[in-house]
């Protein structure tokens, strides 16, 4: 294990941290707000010193395998949430560390759980940074998402990224590849941001609400800066944010496609064409669902797409405590709270792909049950799925359920009712943001004990880093030498 | 598909029935329940007209295959829940044919779930057949339960029985086997119910409440014969029904060993090491849990031992009513149910081996993603498992939480709770009894409509025969020639 490197390479990325509060920081002189001045600028100030003095140490190898690269990615994510957390905690906006700690993981793995019961009281630039954390988490995790989920007709393995940036021969080439098609990747992201603030700033959104609102729309987060969320905003906005919510759920690859004029591949994309057809199919079910409470059609499909859109793709945002809707149209979003946004956008969850091919494989072993001695090759948009690939996604659901579970034991601690305690762990290994019951729309994790706002902070870090990455961390064998 | 043999054996499976029915028909005549007489009577006559005249169909060729297999053991289960149900139906003593149904498919599949919400009002010939049909349940899924789960040190994957049945060359061999076996398991199934039955009686308890609760114990069932269910019984009697739910959870192969005096052997078997661990630690948790309320160790031993037994085992008796116990202790019972007992037992669930395995993979896949050039081989009980049997544990958990989702779906129409649904479809699909919440052991099923009813009995028929035997059923391809 390459110790000296990693530790140069996170003193880089606190460095870079404290280059990223410096617009909260400004929104705060501007905004004359004394504490959150003193919060963000001591915070700056410490990640500066910390990154540079460890970030100044010299490696005498530059040998970075997949095992140094799983260390890395998982502490990278844990030191940006605890500095991230520091502005909250030093300018006493939030008193509890453990809170400050929860509301940064929530923020950068783009979950939107929150402990606040008071969003509004805080000050300006503190909204701007923990709605900042989300557009940041979203830029990390879309390369990341991009080359660790399952592609068809990928022959490359889930670890291309972190191969990418390992020395081999085999690897080298991949090397310019990634850089360049990340640099695409942003770029469509930061375009996409922009339009749907500029969308918003047409409706006389004032400039923070619109930015913020964009920023958790754009990373799936789900943090608003008003307490009754997108309920406080006109009809046009929230039509704004259901057709964004939808758009950053899509695999950022459809888009490169797009570009690139591959029309016909991009139509082709299976994945694709599945979340649309679950986005429509859910919206219809629970909006005939609700009819009867609201009896408009319009409102109804209103609510629903907003609310579609915004569980399938992890955002979280809410118009409606929909906490409070007929069972099946509940039961109907806690399977989009599992299914989860496509594979390669800023959403979580299990990701369409990985349903489909579940769903697939399925079907294919009743039918081989049947004709033993049959063979099948699994196809998705047309292309061959590797093996490997379906191997990876059985160990991800056998380890995603085990986590699950386990999480869900110790959260009944804390003496929640079962519907609240699964809904909260879903919520945020999905990074999703709501669940149902106590941690519903209307309501917050802030009741859950300290020990189980870590476990829920483990949580997020685990679903956003596809869980691999940072279960490395407590597996004593990687810190062998 | 050989559709002649397929239906002369449904023929004679519909004779043999009837005369199972003789035991019951005798016990309503001793007690004059004329209107159970006539029922049974008349359901007995049915069986046997039907089962000779269709069993009378002569077959051309005896080609028997996986398909014939999959086809006849699940149109055998289906068939004779239907004519177990005629004796309810016709004596008036079930009004409904789908509670008829639901409450006879419950008993076959060691279920236990019921419909009544006053059992004692049965007439004694009923109550008696109603248990019979856990304990018949029982010996018919021993056999083929020890021969379709996943066993490690085992080269033949999970069609087994199915395939033992079919006249390859490959097979021959086998069927001696098979059949001897299945005498030896017989044997030690009766023995034990017999010594249940005889300790039970030792405490005075009256012959037909002695024999149904050995019934419901061997089967790992669940139906008793009071509305209380065993709470009705003294302390002596709970702690016999305990250590019998117990060792009727146990793979029937470790009690083969005993008997051929493999003692180490046994002894080194991991699933039931595990399995008695589970036993223990969630005992030890519960009561711990419960003795706040309790007051008593032993009281809370007592108590939460019967439970974790009551459940793992998939049996499904109550002494007290757990849905009202701490959250802890609920979620506990939850995952009990979800993990159910050891694979070649008459117990349901996903069975403590997959379980195992399950764990053990998701173990070695963390440490493959670490160390990519690895190659790891999986061991149970000191044994090499095969690649095909960690596949088919992997498909099996697919297709069951598809099932298991879908399920909860539809029961959510009902507009019951999550927490009622999610525990209802578990209840049924593992062949638990009771539940959680309306379904939990103070409850019962009658409340769901007759469409979820017949959901919830296709349930419990897809998880007592693992799933694909069920499936094949509704497979188009299977039906084509």
């Amino acid at each position: 294990m390459n110790y000296r490197l990693i530790i140069r390479m996170i003193g880089r990325i606190l460095q870079i941290e404290a280059i990223f509060m410096i617009p909260a920081l400004l929104i705060a002189m501007f905004s004359g707000e004394s504490a959150a001045v003193s919060g963000i600028g001591m915070s700056m100030l410490l990640c500066l010193i910390t990154g540079t003095s460890i970030g100044m140490i010299e490696s005498k190898n530059s040998r970075f395998y997949a095992r140094e690269g799983f260390v890395t990615v998982g502490l990278a994510w844990l030191v940006v949430s605890l500095a991230g957390a520091l502005p909250f905690y030093i300018s006493g906006a939030i008193p509890s560390f453990v809170d400050s700690f929860f509301e940064t993981v929530s923020g950068f793995t783009t979950t939107g759980a929150s402990i606040l019961t008071d969003v509004e009281a805080l000050p300006n630039g503190l909204l701007y940074w923990r709605s900042f954390t989300h557009w940041l988490g979203g830029m990390g995790v879309l390369v990341f998402a991009l080359a660790i989920t399952p592609r068809s007709g990928d022959s490359s393995h889930s670890m291309l990224y972190l191969k990418a940036e390992s020395p081999g021969p085999k690897i080298s080439k991949l090397v310019p590849k990634t850089r360049r098609s990340a640099g695409i990747l942003y770029a469509i992201y930061v375009v996409l941001t922009v339009l749907q603030f500029v969308l918003l700033l047409f409706d006389g959104m004032p400039a923070l609400d619109a930015i913020t609102l964009a920023f958790g729309t754009a990373g799936t987060g789900g943090f608003a800066i008003r307490n009754t969320s997108v309920a406080a905003y006109s009809h046009y906005a929230q039509t704004v944010v259901t057709v964004f919510m939808i758009l950053f759920g899509v695999n950022f690859s459809v888009y490169y496609m797009l570009l690139v004029r591959m029309f016909r591949r991009a139509a082709r994309d299976e994945e694709l064409r599945v979340y649309l057809l679950i986005v429509v199919c859910a919206t219809l079910i629970i909006a005939a669902n609700i009819y009867s409470e609201l009896g408009s059609v319009y409102e109804s499909i209103h609510q629903s797409a907003f609310q579609v859109a915004s569980i399938i793709t992890t955002t979280g945002f809410a118009t409606v405590d929909f906490d409070k809707w007929p069972e099946v149209a509940r039961y109907i979003l806690l399977l989009l709270m599992v299914c989860g946004a496509c594979a390669g956008s800023t959403g979580g969850g299990i990701k369409v792909s990985r349903v489909i091919m579940l769903f697939k494989k399925a079907k294919h072993s009743v039918y081989q049950m049947m004709h033993p001695d049959s063979v099948h090759v699994m196809h998705i948009s047309g292309e061959r799925v590797d093996d490997d690939v379906i191997r990876n996604v059985d160990t991800f659901m056998t380890v995603y359920i085990i986590i699950g579970a386990l999480t869900v034991l110790f959260l009944s601690l804390d003496g929640f009712s079962f519907e609240t305690n699964f809904s909260a762990m879903l919520a945020c290994l999905n990074n999703i943001g709501p669940g149902l019951g106590v941690v519903g729309p209307a309501g917050n994790f802030s009741q859950y004990s300290d020990f189980n706002k870590i476990l829920l902070s483990a949580n997020m870090l685990i679903g956003r880093l596809e869980i691999f990455p940072f279960l490395a961390l407590f597996t004593p064998a990687i810190w062998k030498k």
